[in-house]
């Protein structure tokens, strides 16, 4: 990761938890989704297959529990604007092959790191006002950081470590300037809310 | 279900079982995105959301599972060309809600239910000469008629019985159109192969 989060974010966070429950729900949906989408676009790679399988099944495990949380404090999901985030991202990737699919897989591993990071930064600003929270953040910490390094490992595997290195450094820096950006609204992958 | 599959499906099916559990693999994979889907598409109904999660859980262990028997047997997921079954029944969906949420599930009923149908044949078909596909597919059997049910009880609570017995026998004569249509490749959801 390039830069830590903005710390005003898990400020207001704690004063939107509402929402970013809301939208760290779509969070979970989005992960398995990618991961799917990765297995439809390289069928033949059966690392990948494997590990995006599992992968996906942890996240709508995961979805499912967001959804618990939800329940239990009376939100229900629904649809939210978009963080400027992914987008961008997903444009910004190599156009060729094996180029593209370490791309897809670093930007993976990016996002992971990042709800890693912002899922510690929760457990703790939630610790004395929402303990529930405060536990199942924590306990996301591990499983997403395992996801992190699966990510990274599949993406070692398509190109050679100085291109690794390079690409993996150019899209960190896109993704701490995406994550960090003033935003219209707070999403589990956006900046703190425009001043 | 309208008709029955025709019975030459089942002959070829066992001649050319790798081919046909390649596409299962790929079937059970796109069952699982479709449920995805529709949680996207209608995140404000909390028991469609429930059930979708659940139901694309399984499909993914499913998903696993024959990508086991794949390995067992030397062979290996790859892309495969599609059947000419998925696109035209969705290119029939109606367009304005509630019907087309009820469309969506219909379909997803009548997809269940046929391959509930040709993995019962499937299991009798192999069992003399494959017991484990055999047995897999007997396993299977059971979860995939649960999932139907699944779909059509959301799909009762979206529009009137009436409507919902109209548009499930207008879908299921189209369903039923297309898997029998002679094939030029033989799949989970195709038509025996043209003579």
């Amino acid at each position: 990761m390039r830069e830590p989060t903005n710390q005003l974010w898990f400020a207001q966070a704690v004063e939107h938890r509402g929402e970013v429950l809301v939208d760290h729900a779509h969070c979970e949906k989005k992960a398995a989704r990618m991961a799917l989408q990765l297995i439809n676009a390289y069928p033949n790679n059966p690392r990948l297959v494997r590990a995006m399988t599992q992968l996906a099944r942890e996240e709508l495990l995961h979805f499912q529990q967001v959804l618990d949380l939800l329940q239990q404090r009376g939100l229900q999901l629904q649809s939210l604007s978009a963080s400027n985030y992914a987008a961008p991202l997903h444009a910004s990737l190599e156009k060729k092959e094996p180029q593209r699919c370490a791309n897809l897989l670093i930007c993976g591993a990016l996002i992971e790191a990042r709800s890693c990071e912002r899922f510690a930064g929760l457990a703790a600003a939630f610790g004395a006002t929402d303990p529930g929270l405060a536990r199942y953040y924590s306990f996301l910490v591990k499983a997403e950081s395992r996801h992190q390094h699966i990510y990274m490992e599949l993406a070692a595997g398509m190109v050679p470590p100085a291109e690794l290195t390079q690409q993996a450094n150019r899209l960190a820096r896109l993704e701490s300037e995406l994550v960090n950006a003033p935003a219209a609204a707070l999403r589990m992958h956006s900046g703190p809310l425009v001043a």
